[in-house]
């Protein structure tokens, strides 16, 4: 049996080994793709990164499919039932790494895009691609950059497909609608290193810390609302002291991250840290790293297309939710776009032995399609 | 001018490198010294320490002078005024590692116990040193091993004087007359590792710690007495974390550490931690390192004898305090002994340019002989 376009160009980008932040010629096999089409290519390489804007038409509204051709590690190959990099069908799935994350969406967005165009040649509004190398590094030179890029000179992308492992246990069982928002402190708090026997010469920063992040931990920062669960704070990280055991430290390093909801904003937070802080009469120093702004897609063109979509081929309505880590969907949103992610089951991401079902490739493929004859009558 | 003989000794026992555990040759001179006087040798050797029990005469009470040919490394050599292992004069001060801490002390120790015995053959009791190379290190096979020596065969020191600098401005302007209790302990606080933005599957053992050790930092754990400061409670060391700023540590290893009065007791404190931690709920291990029980010598012959000594020397009483970290003296206490410690300024030990007045070393001498003469006339 001759694989289906998806299967082909998924098996293809697979057998490519672009480990972040190299895109290892995946982002060739789409422009070709697409340059058949008629889109614009633009490939915006900034410092180790290769990114790709692809743009077919000049009408709005513009309607973006977004994406990664990087993947993670593989990790040691002989813990995978198959070479990593070489896609291998057994029974109904297709594994490799970046199966699931994501190079089995990147060829369901292409051959929806191929087939939209050959049945709707008339369709309303542009066509675009937004695929970057970097989604699984930093975050810095990629989704970020483009979008800068196309903000300073007034492209406006109106809604966008994020083709990010949505899915639960079956393709379209769970849609993302939004994200929270991230944002990590770094805390130095400031003590007088001593020798334990005598305390009352040294001042323990462990000691001035512990209750103002006992009182940061118990805080109740909000309590979410209809899309996002409660803002969450966690302390992954805490270290004082020289490993002896008869030296009181100089320094206490706390590191905290907020997942934040709709119902906060970074500068709220920072307010009311600085005021927990400042109440407990910490002498501190603290830095922070706002990582991206929730954002939120409960209405729209979009949305209402997304789950007619998934409907149609699943007669189940998709759940939507907002949880998990960030995606580049929050670099998209910052352009005033309706944001979806709509993608594989992502149980195997980034493990070994990686893999998505194919049935569910071909399935997603018509999603994708029908979201677009909704989106772009 | 002729050195006097304290000092010809000091500088004979600085020349000597004795870095802990080394004593290169130090008891060796003392032995010889001490032979002549009709003491009888015992060197028991314990692992790598060299420890060396003399003792003179059979009857009681038995009087043992304590200390160590040990010293804490120089640091670079460079830094130092004079070559640390090179005795220096340099005015009334002599310099060099272990000038203070405490070669000094064992030099007057000697030379005061020479005059006593020449001028007072008849004296009623016993002599001995109890003289180890590894105080500055582990505490293992050091003082603790003589005494428990000593101890399985009934020998047992009555009144005792360790040579520890215990002055602050001028020798003899305090004596330790006891020293609290150290016991230290390695909490590792359970959790369960997850990724932060699903904190409901996750357990923060930091977060789960921080009440409880705010609570352990925060309590009154006795008001001391007399003779002791309250106990103290700190937090020397605390880690938890992978490094990354997304993941929920699965442990939080905390250390903390008690130094504590005689009001308190090792069995005591232990209760109450333990108390406090289950009130929390923690899921926890602990580890303890009992470093040593709290001792005083708040009466007796031989505080008698020391204030008495101190006071014909100087003309002015010396102050009791039990301030400080541990000392040798804790083990020796053990015995039921008395035991003070009377020993040289420390404003200068474990630092580089340590050294010793001259003017000290001999009122040294003459306090220990005068002690001697009091204690077992």
């Amino acid at each position: 049996m001759t694989d289906s376009a998806t299967l082909a160009l998924a098996k293809d980008l697979i057998n490519r080994e672009s480990v972040t932040p190299e895109d290892a010629g995946c982002q060739d096999q789409m422009i070709a793709r697409l340059e058949a089409l008629g889109f614009t290519i633009e490939t915006m390489v900034f410092e180790d990164t290769t990114n790709l804007w692809a743009r077919r038409g000049t009408e709005g509204p513009l309607f973006a499919f977004a994406g990664h051709t990087d993947v993670v590690p593989s990790g040691p190959h002989e813990q995978w039932h198959t070479p990593p990099f070489e896609a291998t069908v057994i029974d109904d799935h297709l594994h490799g790494r970046g199966a699931a994350d994501m190079k089995g969406s990147l060829a369901a967005m292409v051959v929806a895009v191929e087939r939209f165009i050959a049945e709707h040649p008339d369709h309303s509004g542009s066509l675009a691609f937004l695929i970057t190398s970097d989604e699984e590094g930093p975050f810095i030179n990629g989704t970020t950059r483009v979008v800068d890029t196309l903000m300073a000179r007034g492209e406006k992308i109106d809604m966008c497909i994020v083709g990010e492992p949505s899915s639960t246990h079956h393709v379209g069982d769970v849609v993302k609608n939004g994200r929270r928002g991230s944002i990590t402190g770094d805390l130095y708090v400031k003590g007088t290193q001593g020798h334990v026997a005598y305390p009352h010469l040294a001042t323990n920063p462990v000691h001035q810390a512990m209750p103002a992040l006992t009182e940061l931990a118990q805080t109740l920062w909000d309590k979410g609302n209809a899309f996002f669960p409660p803002t969450s704070f966690q302390i992954p990280n805490i270290k004082a002291g020289t490993g002896a055991a008869n030296v009181i430290p100089g320094e206490c390093h706390a590191q905290f991250n907020f997942r934040f909801s709709t119902e906060l904003d970074s500068e709220t937070i920072k307010k009311r840290v600085y005021s927990i802080l400042d109440a407990h009469g910490l002498d501190y120093t603290l830095e922070w790293t706002h990582s991206g702004d929730p954002f939120l897609t409960d209405k729209g063109t979009l949305l209402d297309a997304v789950v007619a979509a998934v409907e149609e081929v699943n007669h189940q309505t998709p759940e939507l939710l907002t949880t998990g880590g960030t995606s580049d969907g929050r670099f998209i949103a910052q352009m005033g776009a309706q944001v979806i992610e709509l993608g594989p089951v992502n149980a195997t991401i980034h493990k070994v032995n990686e893999c998505v079902s194919i049935p569910d490739l071909e399935k997603l493929t018509d999603m994708y399609q029908k979201v677009l004859e909704k989106a772009l009558p």
